[in-house]
């Protein structure tokens, strides 16, 4: 029933950048590829056929938000979280263990600015070698999650990548915590990845790098990590405070990771980012910043990023983008979604995020062609 | 290029219900049947692709709204609202004459209410015989709409069926009041149909018969406007307060109107109206009924409606009907969407509206059916 695997098609003599598919149970992923972000079990303005029919190889969801609602045990009954959203493709759960660390601290920027202070209305209630006790946002209930907990409820969702569950050290962390944290987050994910292999149904199991930009603490991770039969490597804690310090990290972690593994770069899906970190030999990418764009109206196109609210779009009648082949630029037009999105209407919400997660479908497409073509 | 035209297929020995075929410039629309509402020139929930793969034959757009959003002359430039929205199937237009009504009065169940007073904050500034000056809603600006700039307006938009522009007099007026409303409205639609005629477009126009609940004023207002070269006849105006009051007043008036012409039920979409309507020989209903209540979670089913947000669906891994054809209940469950609604999540509302749109153009093509096997 195993079906994962990965294998390398082109490696660039350019750059680290390499081209490759990803098999799992419910069909291949190619890489470098990007990974749209659908907490809640949808990507919010578009359901699962359309998601499929736009040409997304990989969805990720959160196990945290999906624990509170519908619960992981439902979506279990439901015969997993392919068959619950109607999904015959892969999807990617986390940990929740990303939560434990917004919650106490905030979303990353919050974090960045607070210089690591906790949130003064946190719901986290304790930390300890056992796991994580909070209180649900939904009902107040109390809930422990642990590595065993973390990935009882990835196996009820049954996602072909499940990750282990691990702790996010604030940025402004000093240099004993973060070792201590980083050390528990390796004991962590050594015991996820024990519970896991009890009852791997056909999942693989990405580990999670940590240590911050802390080159030593970095390595440190990679090496533990790679010592363990994980299928993948995905890379996350704090990834800097500028692009510069992430690409400076990667630039020794991929390195130091095992080759012949995918690799993930957790929450990163800015166009900026992206064409560095595939040079860098980022296999996959995930983040709900194109489909947040969209909703908020900032359109992806060849020649730049544009705001659909903008005057100049509102007698504009032509396509969002005229080299675009989507079905929102063969059928409207930009003057419709301008209007669309001044009326509020959800519609405007849901032809920019099928635009925008095209337009990154593509722009993964047109990366794995230019590797392929010795251009990266 | 008028190519409107109203064919008889079958007229019940029953009832006055009868099947019929009306043809547009944009394709048929076969009778009786249900017109969705699209205020802001979207079904809200769903595009254009998806209303015509639903198989809604006509569309109903309002004038008074893309008057101020985005301008009905932006849509002209756009080539027509059809153009402009990427729809390639019937619309109809209203006058804007009921949002004056609205605007003035609040919504007809607000005005039921209020027994006829005007609202504290109105928007209207003057009603005079040569239309109604108001404010927008949308930047505070002095609008005048007369029957004249209603047609131009209408022009721009170039709906396959437009609508005179009318006054909407309060269920709450006396009997002088309310003749005096009804002789101006009449003056108001001949001023509208001689517009029109300057340009037809290949347009066709309903006339709105008015007059309340008093049988004299009803029957006089079919007279009048039956005497008038109009392609088909609405009926508006206050309904009555009860559904037999309706009942009782379209068994005099559908009577009075011109046989061989279509007509049309303005604002009336309920699963209980639209039965007895029919028998009463409706051909065709519009309302924002079953895309509203889909927005609310309540779900059309021949077992009669449900809510989906209701606990009993948590679990629930069956179709939200299991003997309809929709793609919504050939993919997703009820468990999925008490889960979309549960999260509020907008795909939770694209897919209810689906379903219940679906399940309207299902309901009225099994009532044509009914009539011609001879049932009602």
């Amino acid at each position: 029933m195993n079906s994962f695997g990965f294998k390398i098609i082109h490696q660039s003599k350019k750059s680290r950048a390499r081209v490759g598919q990803i098999q799992t149970p419910h069909g291949v992923i190619d890489t470098p590829n990007f990974v749209a972000v659908g907490t809640n079990a949808t990507l919010k303005a578009i359901d699962s056929e359309m998601a499929t029919s736009i040409g997304l190889q990989l969805m990720f969801c959160n196990t945290y938000h999906l624990m509170l609602q519908p619960g992981t045990q439902t979506i279990a009954k439901a015969g997993g979280l392919h068959k619950f959203i109607n999904r015959n493709a892969p999807i990617i759960t986390d940990s929740g263990g990303f939560q434990v660390f917004s919650l106490a601290y905030g979303t990353v920027k919050d974090e960045l600015k607070s210089k690591g202070q906790k949130k003064a209305n946190n719901s986290v209630l304790k930390i300890n070698e056992e796991g994580v006790t909070f209180r649900s946002y939904r009902d107040g209930a109390k809930i422990v999650l642990t590595p065993e907990s973390s990935i009882q409820a990835q196996k009820d969702l049954g996602a072909d990548i499940i990750i282990p569950f691990d702790e996010l050290p604030p940025y402004h962390m000093d240099q004993r915590a973060l070792e201590k944290s980083l050390h528990r987050t390796h004991r962590w994910e050594k015991r996820s990845l024990d519970q896991h292999l009890l009852n791997p149904q056909g999942q693989a199991m990405y580990a999670v790098v940590h240590g911050g930009i802390n080159p030593d603490l970095r390595k440190l991770s990679c090496s533990v990590l790679s010592q363990l039969p994980f299928d993948g490597y995905a890379i996350g804690g704090s990834l800097g405070k500028t692009h510069q310090e992430m690409f400076d990290m990667l630039s020794y972690v991929v390195p130091a990771l095992p080759e012949t593994k995918p690799n993930h770069l957790l929450g990163i899906g800015d166009l900026t980012s992206i064409e560095e970190c595939i040079k860098l030999g980022i296999d996959t990418f995930d983040s709900s910043h194109p489909t947040r764009c969209a909703r908020h109206g900032l359109l992806f196109t060849k020649q730049g990023n544009y705001k659909i609210l903008h005057s100049a779009n509102r007698e504009a009648f032509i396509p969002v983008d005229e080299t675009c082949t989507c079905i929102v630029c063969q059928k409207y037009t930009r003057a419709y979604l301008h209007h669309l999105f001044k009326a509020h209407e959800m519609t405007g919400y849901m032809l920019a995020t099928i635009h925008n997660l095209h337009f990154m479908v593509q722009l993964m497409a047109e990366y794995r062609s230019k590797i392929l073509l010795g251009e990266i």
